[in-house]
C-alpha cells in the first residue's frame, strides 16, 4: 500500500511517521501540506533524521490519486471538509483524525465547534471508526472518521454497561485528564511549559467539542440517554488520557459481575485489557500503545460503578486507532504494525 | 510564643519551618522526635542550613512543659493519639495534623483506618480546624484536629451549596486530585520518580481514609446527607490539589448566582478567593500559601453544578491551615505570618 | 518607600510582587507598561486576586517622578536603554533586570546581542548589582544594572578561587543548567510544554549573551582571564539553576583547604552558603529563596577543582538580587525581605 | 532463537521484553529469577498484560541449557560474576548487562566499585560490546559484557577525535547528564518523586563506576590518554541522556571539518546519527530509539571543541544495544527489531 499523510508536521502526523515505518504492507509514504510544501520533514522533525526524507507537497487531486492508495489528514479543523469529498471521489480511501467529520447534525456542530459544519453529504458517508463496536462497518467503508482521543477512551468504558441498560441513564459524569498532547503542537499561554509544569488545569468547563461525539454513541446504543456531563483537565506530562467514569447502577451489583461483563464484550478485542480484581490502570501502563486497559469496581455504601478507561491519546486516541482503521478497511490482521509492547518506565 | 514541633522531619513538618520562620509572633522553637532524637535537623533538610541549627529533641512531659507553649504534632498515624492528651493535660496547646482525632466515631475510624482509635475522651476534646466553618469552637479549644488535605478542598468547595440545602443530597461526586507530597516523605514504588513521572494514576478506589472525615461534616451541616462519592488520583507534581466536584442542583440556577452565594458566604475570609465569571483556578494559582480558590459555575443541559477548589495540600492543607488555627487560639490577626503571595510560575 | 515596576507581567515581575509584598518598607507599589496600560495586573495574573489590584499605567516621565522613588525595569531588551536615562534624571532610583546597561564596552554588546547598545554615558552611570563583591559601589549607586542569572550563579561560584588566582586562566568551563523560567513568559517552540518535558535541551553553544557578562567580570577579577567556555542547557522544570564549573588548579590542593578559602570569602554573607564536607547542593534547595549555595571538591587524578553552584534563577538570579541591590542603595538591612526559607519539597 | 533474561524486574529486563518482542528471530523468552522465582512477571508489571504471562523461573544450569540459546543478564552487580561463567561453559551465549565484567584490572574494579571483582579468567572472555568499534571482536564472542550507559553516550562522542589524536589528552571533561530511570527501580529518598521532581541534582562528585570504564576504552584507542573528569548529574525526566563533552583541539579546526571527521567515521553505521551544521540533539529526538545523536562545534575564542551526544539510556545504552550484540554474534542484520522511529513527543 501506499499511504499519504496530510498535516505530518503535527503530533498525530509523528505518530503515523513513528507508527507506518514499522507497518509491514505500507510500502511508499508521501506526505502532503496545505501550508509548508517545500519544508523536509526533518526540518520539523529532527528524530526522523535518517528515517524519513520527504518533502512536504502540495496537494493535488491528480498527484494524490495516482500516488498513493489511502490519505490520512492529522489536520486542524476544516481541511478535511475541504479536501475529503475529492480526495474519496478521486478512489483513495480517506481517514480522517480531525473532527470535521464526527458530529452528524450540522446544527450541533456549529453550536459546540462555533465554525461551519462540513457539507451533509460528506458527512453521511464516513463511517465512525470505533473499530471495537463499529467494525462491520468500517469494513465496507471509504471515509473513516476517526473517534477523538477523550470519546475513544470514555465510549470503550461506558459501552459495556450502556449498552446493556444497566445503569441510570441521566447519572453518567466523565472527569477526564488528558497529557499536553492532545493540545497539538502550536505554542500557547496555556501549554507553556513555566505554566504546565508543577500545574493542574482544568479547561473549557461544560464546553468541549468531545461531549456531543461522545453523547452521539451513547444515544446510539441506548436511546434514553441524551446528555452527558464530561469535564477534561490538563496534567503536566505529554501523553496519556485517564478517563474517570461514575455512573449509578440501576440495581445493586459487584465488582466480579462488573468484570465478567466487560471481560465477555472485550474477549474477542486485542487491543482492550480488563484489569483483574483490585488492579486498576495508570496512564503509562498504555505508553506509546494501542491498548486501552480499563478497571471497574463498584460502591455498595453509594450503589456507584467506577469505571477507569486509559489510553495513549496519540495512539489509541488517534493515529494508532486510524491505522487499526486502516487494517480493517484493507483486510490486513487488526493489530498489524501495532503490536507494540507500551513503553515502560 | 515558644512553639514545638514533633515530627519536623516529614513534609508537614519542614513547611512548619518554612512558615513559623516568618511568624512575627513565634520566638523559639524546639524540635521534638519519637524516633530520630540526637540528629540536627540539617541532616534531614540542607535547605535550612544557616537557618535552623537544632538537634531533634526526645519527646519528656517536663520538658515540652517548660519549653514551649503550644505543640504540632505532623506525625505518623498513633502518634498523636499516643501523646495528645499528656501535651494537653501538661497545660500546653496542642495543633494535631494528623488523621488520629478526626472522626468522632471510633468504630468508623477503625473500619477506614483499619487501626485503634484514639480514646473517645481525647478525640471529644479536639476541635475541627477548619476556620472558616468552625471558628468560634476554635477560639476557645485547648486541642486542634488539623482537617486532612482533600477534605479542606473538599468542604470549602462544598459548604454554601450544602449548608444551604441548593442540591440533590445523594449526588455528590468528588473527583480529587493531588500532588506527589501529600503522600509524605518515605520512598516507596508508588511514588519512585521513574514509575509517576509522566504519569497519572488513580489510588484507594472508595477506599480512602478523608472519605469519612467530609462525610461526618457534610451530615453535621446536612442532615440528610449521608454517603459521597470521594476519588482521590495522583498527578506528577510535587504540590497542589485540585477537587471537581459534581453536585445535582434541586432547581435550576446560573452561575451568577452561584457565584454571589459564594462571594456572600467567604466574604470576610481572608484565604478563599471566588474567581470572576468564566475563570476557573489552576493549582499552580496558590503554589505555596494558604489560599483556597474556587470557581464555580451550572450546566443547563445536565442541571448539575460543577465547584473547582484548589489549595496548596502542604500549606492550607495541613501546616498553613495549623498556623490559621494557632492564630486564632491566641488571638493574633487570623493572617499573621500568612500573608504569602502565592509563587508563580 | 514607593516602588514603580517596569514589566509586571513577565516573570521578573510577578516575582517581584511577590517579593516585595511582604517588605516592610515599601508602602506602594506602581505598576507601568510600556504596551499594555490600562490591563489589571490580575487579567495576566489570577494568583495575585485580592492582593494586588492595580491597573497598569503608561509610562511618563513625570508622573513617575511624582509617584514613585525608586523604578524597577523588569523588562525585554532596549526598554531600559530607553527610559532608565531619564527615570533616573527626574531624581528615581533605577534598578534595571534587563541586560541592556551590564556591558561596557558597546562593541561587545552589539555583538553578543545583535543589537544597538545603550548609550555609553548612561552603562557608566551604572553599577554592577553583584552584592557579594561589589557592595561600596552599590551604596552609592543611582543606577544598578543587576547581574544576569547565569553570571550570578558562575560568579559567585568562581570569585575566591579566581580572586586568589589558583587557577589556570585559561582552564574555565562552566557547564550551566536552567529552567524554563528563565526562557520568559512568551510562548515558543522551544519551551511549549510536549516538547520541553521529559526531555533535555542545550542551547545556545558558544552564543550565549551571558558569556561576555562574565567574562567581564572575571577580567577585572584577574587581569589574566580573557575567555572562558561557558555553556547553558535547558531542564524540565521551572525554576532553579546550577552551574557545574571546572577549573584546573595550579598547584594541588584539597577540599577542606578549598572549603576554608570559601567560607572565609563568604562568612558575613547572609545570602551565601557553604556547604559541608561531601556534601553538594540541589537546585530545590534554594528554591524560591534569595540564598546561593556552593559546594567545591578538588581531584587528585585529574588536578581539578570542581564548585557546584546553585540558585533560584528568578530569585537570587533576578528580582531577589534587585531588592537586595534596593536594600543596600537605601541603608535597609540587607536582608530585608527576603529572609524566606526555601520552599521545599 | 530462544532466549532467556535473568533480571526482568528490573528497567533493563522490561525493555528487554518490550524490544524482543518484535525480534523476528526470538520464538522463546525465558524469565528467571535469583530472587523472585515464582512471581508471574505481569504483577510485577502490568504494562505487559496479554503479552507476556510467564512465572519467573529458578536459575538451574541444566534447565537453562536445554531451554535457551541465548541468556541476557540485567542483574544488579555480583549476579553476573557468579552466573556467566556457568552459563556460558553450559553453550549459552551470555550478553551481561552489568558492570561485572567491564573493567579488566581487578584492583580497578574493587577501588571503584567497592567490592570484589568477578574472576579475571571470566572477564578476558568477555568482549566489549560497543558495536560501533567493537564489531569484529563481537561476531566472535560467547560473552559480551554490554557497556554503561554512560559510557555509550561518551565514547561515541569521542571516538573519532581520540583515535585521530586531534585533542589535547589531559582536557576531556565530560559533564553528562541523565534521567532517573539509569538509578534503577527500587525506591529510594534521591529517586522520590517529591524530592526529584522540580529538581537538579549532582551526584557522586568523581567518584562515578562508569569513569574507569570509559577510562579504559579511550586508552585503547589512545596511549596518551590516562584521566578525564567526568561528572554525572540527575535530571527530571525518565529516559535520556546527554553528554556535553569539552576537549581542547591541538591546532585550529572549524565546525565543517569536525563534522566531515564524525560523518566518515559513522557513515557506515545505522544507529549513529551526526547532525547537521548548527544543530544539536535533544533527548527526546531518540527518545525510545536505540539511536546515538551527535552534535559538534569549535569556538574558535576559546580553541575548544564541544560535542554533544544523546541516546536513551534504557535502549543504546542498556538493552537495545545487548539486541544490537544479539544481532551480531548470531550473523542477523545489525539492525533487527530494533528499527524503532523515537517517540515524539
Amino acid at each position: 500500500m501506499r499511504v499519504g499523510i496530510i498535516g505530518a508536521t503535527g503530533y498525530g502526523g509523528a505518530e503515523l511517521l513513528r507508527l507506518l515505518n514499522q507497518h509491514p504492507h505500507v510500502e511508499d509514504i508521501v506526505l502532503y501540506s496545505s501550508s509548508k510544501e517545500g519544508m523536509n520533514i526533518q526540518e520539523s522533525y529532527p528524530h526522523v533524521s535518517e528515517i524519513y526524507n520527504q518533502t512536504l507537497k502540495k496537494i493535488h487531486i491528480d498527484s494524490v490519486k495516482s500516488e498513493v492508495d489511502t490519505v490520512f489528514l492529522a489536520t486542524p479543523p476544516g481541511v478535511s471538509a475541504e479536501w475529503s469529498a475529492a480526495i474519496a471521489d478521486a478512489g483513495c480511501q480517506v481517514i480522517d483524525l480531525s473532527g470535521d467529520l464526527r458530529l452528524e447534525d450540522p446544527a450541533t456542530y456549529e453550536k459546540w465547534y462555533k465554525r461551519k459544519s462540513a457539507p451533509v453529504s460528506l458527512i453521511k458517508n464516513a463511517v465512525y471508526g470505533l473499530p471495537e463496536w463499529n467494525r462491520e462497518l468500517i469494513k465496507k467503508a471509504k471515509i473513516i472518521s476517526n473517534p477523538g482521543c477523550y470519546p475513544t477512551a470514555t465510549l470503550l468504558g461506558l459501552a459495556p454497561l450502556v449498552q446493556k441498560g444497566l445503569i441510570d441513564e441521566d447519572s453518567i459524569i466523565v472527569d477526564a485528564k488528558s497529557g499536553t498532547s492532545g493540545a497539538g503542537r502550536s505554542p500557547s499561554a496555556i501549554t507553556h511549559y513555566s505554566e504546565m509544569n508543577e500545574n493542574f488545569k482544568i479547561y473549557q468547563i461544560n464546553t468541549h467539542k468531545h461531549v456531543p461525539e461522545i453523547e452521539q454513541i451513547l444515544h446510539r446504543w441506548n436511546k434514553d440517554i441524551s446528555t452527558i456531563t464530561f469535564q477534561p483537565h490538563l496534567v503536566p506530562m505529554v501523553r496519556g488520557i485517564m478517563a474517570t467514569i461514575y455512573v449509578k447502577a440501576i440495581k445493586q451489583t459487584n465488582e466480579k459481575e462488573l468484570r465478567e461483563l466487560y471481560q465477555t464484550a472485550y474477549q474477542n478485542e486485542c487491543f482492550v485489557r480488563i484489569r483483574p480484581e483490585g488492579q486498576f490502570p495508570a496512564t503509562k501502563e498504555v505508553y506509546g500503545s494501542n491498548y486501552c486497559d480499563i478497571g471497574i469496581t463498584y460502591d455498595e455504601r453509594t450503589g456507584r460503578i467506577t469505571v477507569v478507561s486509559v489510553i495513549d491519546n496519540v495512539v489509541k486516541g488517534a493515529s494508532g486507532q486510524a491505522i487499526q482503521n486502516f487494517n480493517i478497511m484493507n483486510g490486513f490482521e487488526e493489530g498489524t504494525g501495532l503490536n507494540i509492547v507500551p513503553m515502560y518506565p
